[in-house]
Order: structure tokens, then sequence, then C-alpha cells
């Protein structure tokens, strides 16, 4: 069984970035096999990528390694890390992206650059650092190979939605490709009836999926990570509210 | 040989939606090869998504399980289908992706629960249902082990041109990356010296290849799927034209 | 060790095109390990492809086969290649795409029809040629086994800067996702406190990496390439700029 490495960047499928990374690991470990997670996470958006990992990593096999590198700290004293967790383990730069997966690791400052692509690069840390500690990490080098262990990592600030006389504020905090606005309130304990409220508009009940609601129009669903999420049937819901990260939602839990 | 999976999806590459589909595949057949197809399809867009299906699944070998999910119906009642040709097997929705691929073909709707992930969501099946489906299928699993055989599955109207006083009355069906207008009309037996019309332009004649034309110059050419295609040398026509899908075509083939 | 292919095109996720290619290559060889570079590359855009591949190709292991395909001339007469180098070979129309790779290769013209895919599309030779070329390279077989040595392919005009009295006059060469701005000019013999000026701006000094400006602010480093590059530190310079390929860039190495 080949040695899987996963690929989560801003990097996007239109520069040779990609490609130089797949070319270093395979450099190093011919017989790794390169997943690509996704790479058109809006540029620089640390935020959006630490909510991508916290919702694909735990469907992986035991023993995945998973790169991660949006960077804006690139060259920077920003740190780059090995995070390990029981069932894998990650290779990401010091900023938050991890913020979700970070709880009961153990982590690790790259520091051997004994590892490092020469001459090193200051704005391309996932061809020079990432990609090889990667590709070493498959052939069975441990992390602690690479640096010392440290206690903390970086972790994002994290707004919990607020309860308080049968009101739930939370807000939104993803809105991916279809346009579904995915809110931070946990969804498995709302009521089936719930009275949701975004920007003047007013949703009754929450849905089971999507097509519950007729064609274009607006619907409250429990997502596929567990959140409620805003959606239109067939349409984008940040386009047809003018909505984008940090709306306010409400939800009258006792309406 | 490693088994063949390939994923056709609208999900995009800005999400944790590809990822998680990879994660299932490979934690239930870590040796399942698995082969992005598109990922970029409109958002819901099925009909789209049966044309690209249409054009590619020829191409692979014998025995490749084919994914297919763009899904605006999912969690709804709305079947989940294993279609099984000679040549290859298609997992997706019961909603017309596998228009052109149904003749002739045996059904199965997809019942058994055990194969499902657990909680099961009813709005991402592409991760629940139908990326375990695969990855059992691609370890030996038969498709009437995951449901009965059915007669008939959901097939998308398609409008064949009409033929009448030597005109040919099409339309534009698919639009591509390029913005080349595919129509519906067969290139095979058209006279080479037709006269073309769309848009109140007229195309003299069927070129051999986009460059025959002046670069920005429009043209009428046989596409790689042996349709009929209006485009123009090293542009776009959808955008020159400012024509979308339906568009009238019509090629006079006594002029 | 499975044989590498690479894939360098403008198809884009949104179509059949991908998945047709990768399915010739696997029906031949179904061991090929394909491994997608870049697919978004600006529909043909046969320069951007060009400084792509002088990119990302160093990287790969001895032996590998790029496929590189942005293609507007495809079904004229410019001919098939076959460019061999000690370390990897590459497979593309001879357009100017492997302008930056030519230099003490052996080239070979494509010519054997036996190998290519029947009925031969004029609008898809991708497909058609250039997916079982290199699924036949992948097999052991020789470039000449598919026609002759020739002595030359096309070879984009590349503009070198110009040196007089202390200035550099350079230009923009390539915009990449994030909107970074990269020139044509060395960087590696560049003073740290040269100056810089573009569209009536001007840099003092050049950065160690993005993040040594504030955020939104322009600044100037060396990029991962070894160019002069122009960037905004969290942000895009070429929306901020309004700045396009083309633009020319003075430093002043003796300010």
């Amino acid at each position: 069984m080949d040695p899987l490495i996963t690929l989560t960047t801003d990097f996007g499928y239109s520069d040779h970035y990609v490609g130089a990374i797949k070319g270093v690991i395979l450099s190093i470990n011919p017989n790794a096999k390169i997943i690509d997670i996704a790479h058109d996470i809006p540029a620089q958006d640390v935020r959006a990528c630490a909510y991508i990992v916290k919702n694909f990593y735990k469907y992986f096999p035991k023993g995945t390694i998973h790169m991660v590198v949006v960077d804006p700290g690139v060259g920077s004293e920003r740190a780059a890390l090995i995070l390990k967790r029981k069932e894998c383990t990650f290779v990401a730069p010091d900023n938050g992206v991890l913020t979700f997966v970070a709880e009961g690791a153990s982590i690790y400052r790259i520091e051997e650059e004994k590892f490092f692509l020469k001459p090193l690069s200051s704005t391309f840390h996932a061809r020079d650092i990432f990609a090889p500690v990667c590709a070493y990490l498959s052939l069975g080098k441990r992390p602690k190979d690479f640096g010392p262990k440290i206690k903390e990592c970086k972790i994002l600030q994290i707004k919990e939605p607020l309860k308080k006389d049968g009101v739930i504020e939370g807000e939104v905090v993803y809105i991916d490709r279809f346009g579904n606005l995915i809110t931070n309130i946990e969804g498995e304990s709302l009521p089936r009836n719930a009275l949701i409220k975004i920007k003047n508009t007013q949703i009754h009940g929450i849905s089971k999926c999507y097509s519950d609601a007729p064609i274009g129009a607006l619907l409250a669903v429990i997502g596929s990570g567990g959140m409620l999420e805003i959606s239109v049937n067939s349409a984008n819901a940040s386009f047809l509210l003018g909505c984008g990260k940090g709306e306010k939602v409400f939800v009258l839990v006792d309406g």
C-alpha cells in the first residue's frame, strides 16, 4: 500500500506551483500517492483553509500525511510545523490552518535544513520545505527527526454563538462553491420548527434537504458537517441575500 | 492493476467536498486509483454533466467505475443508482446525468444501508453513499449486492434537430471552457460548403480546424465529439456572439 | 515504480477534455501514474504555458513524460513533437510551449499514424495524438519510433531586459494566481537597496518575503524562480496597480 500525501493549498491550477510541489515529492518518494484535496482556496484565506481541513481529514485512512499550505507569511519568522495525531500527520505553516486539529496533538517545529531544497527560496516553502518534509515522512522519517517538539501552535480565534432568552446568535463562518452560508451554530439540537433570521429575512423551520424548498427559495438545513446552513434550492444563497462571512444569523428556538 | 474510480462532480476545488469523497474511497479501498475528470461543472447543471459523461467515459479501460455526482436533489426521494454496462459501471443519482449511457445497461437502485457512512447526512450523499458504493464495487462487490435491479432511470429530454426543405434547425446544447458553441447537429454528413446561420450571422462552409479562420474570426467546425460547433479562432464564440445554450443554429445544406 | 506522465493544459476542469485524455492514457498503459500540473492556464496562452513548463519540470524524477498542450493551431500544419532531454521527455504541439526546455534537446516530429486514435479529429489532438504517444512512450517506445528527428522547434521571442547607465529596463512577463507581477529581470545580482519603478510608483529596496511589507503594501521580492517580482502583501498587485503583462519595470541599481 503506497503512502498517501494529500495537498490542500491556495495555489490554483493556473500556475506551476502545484506541479513543482508534486515533482519534489515524487523525486524523493516515487511511490507516494498524491491526492489533491483543494487548490482553489481563496488566496491567503487561512481561516477558510482551517475550515476545509476540519471537514475532510477524518475521512482518510490511518497514516495519511496532509500537506496544508495557505501561507501569506512565507519566508518570515513564522514557524513550519509537523502536527502528529494518532490517525494522521499534518505539515503546515504555523498560522492557524491547523486550528481545528491541534487539540491533543504532538507538535514539532521543522528546523533541520538538511531536508530542505537548496537554494531555499523565501517565497515558496511549499516546494522547498513542506513538500520534502512530507516526502521524507512518507519514507518513514519521524516528526522528531525534523526538529524539536513544541508546546503549542497558532490557533485562530473562533467565535462561538451566544445563547440568551431562547435566541441563538451565530454567524456565517464559511461560504462554499454553491453559495451555501455555513454558520457556527451546531445543528444537532435545533428544533425542526425553529425560526431563523438572516438579513431581514425569516426562514420558518429547518428542511431535510435542499430540494425541500421550491427552486429558487431560501431554506435552512443541517449541513454535512453538522452545522446550520442557509441555502437556496438550485441557486446561490450568498448572491441572493448579498451575504458574506460574518453575517449574523439568529435562531429562535422557543419560537 | 489497481481498480480505477473516476470522479465527475460540481464540487469545485475550493471546498472540502472532493477531499472527503477521496478519503472515504481510500479508507475502504486503499488500492483504488482515483482519477479526477471534472469538478468545475456549473453548480447543479445536470444537463452539462450528462454531456460530459457522454464524451469521456468510452476512453477508459474496461472495468472502470465512474462516480458522477451533480445532485441538486440530494436527500430527497430521488434514487441512487448503479448503472452497469459491459465496459464500465456508473454510480450516480437518478436525475438524468446518465442519460447518454443508459441504453442497454442494467440498472440497480442502491438501498443497502450497511454500505453507507453513518451518520448518513441528507446533503452530501457523494461522501456518504456514492463514494462507499464505488469503493466496495472496486473491491469486487456486485451491483446486485447494493439493491434491486430496476427497469429504467431518469432520461433527460434531448432536442433533436429538425430537417425540412434543405434546412437543418438545431441548437446550442453545450458551451465549453473556450466558448465553443457545441450544437445537437451531427457533423459527419454535412456538406463542407454548407451555409450556417446563428444570431443574424452567417458562416460560409465548414472549416477543418480552428486556425483555418483568421484570429478572432467566426467559423464552423466538426468538433471532437462529432457535432457541429461554432467557434472563433483564439477567442470565445459565446462571448463574441452573446450566445448561451438553446440558441438556434440553422444549416442550409442545399445552399 | 510506475511511469509518470504529467499533464499541463488549458482544458479546465469543467469539460470532458481532461477526462478523455486520462482515459486514453490509462487504456494504453493502465500502470501510468498521471499527475495533474495545471489545467486552468488561460485559454490559448502559449506564452504562459511555456513559462509554467520552465518552472515545474526540473523538480520531477528522471524519466518523467510531460504532456504539454495549449494548442490553438490544433489540426493545422503545425507539427506535433517529442522533445527528449536527458532527464525527461516532453510531448507537445510545435508552437513555442517548449521554448525554455529546447536548448540541447533532441527533437522528433510525430508522424507515425499507427499510434493515433481513430478516427483522428482535427480539433482534439491531445486525446487523439499526444495522449497515446505519451502512453506508448511510458511503455518503452522510443522517440524515434514515432517519427524523424528534426533540427529545431518553434521558439518564442523572449524580451531580454536592457541595461544602460545604471538602469535596468525590464517588463512583466507573467502574472500568477495571487496577482504577483513576475518580471524578466534576474534577481540574483540586484542590490538589496535598488530603487524599482513601475507605473508611476516607486519601491525602495528589495524585501525578503511578502510579509516584510505591511498588509496591502506594495513590495519587490526575488521570486521562487529567481526573477524580480512586484507584489502586495496579502493582496493582488495586478489589480492594485492595474498592470498586465508587458508593463515596463525599471530598476535603478546605482540609486
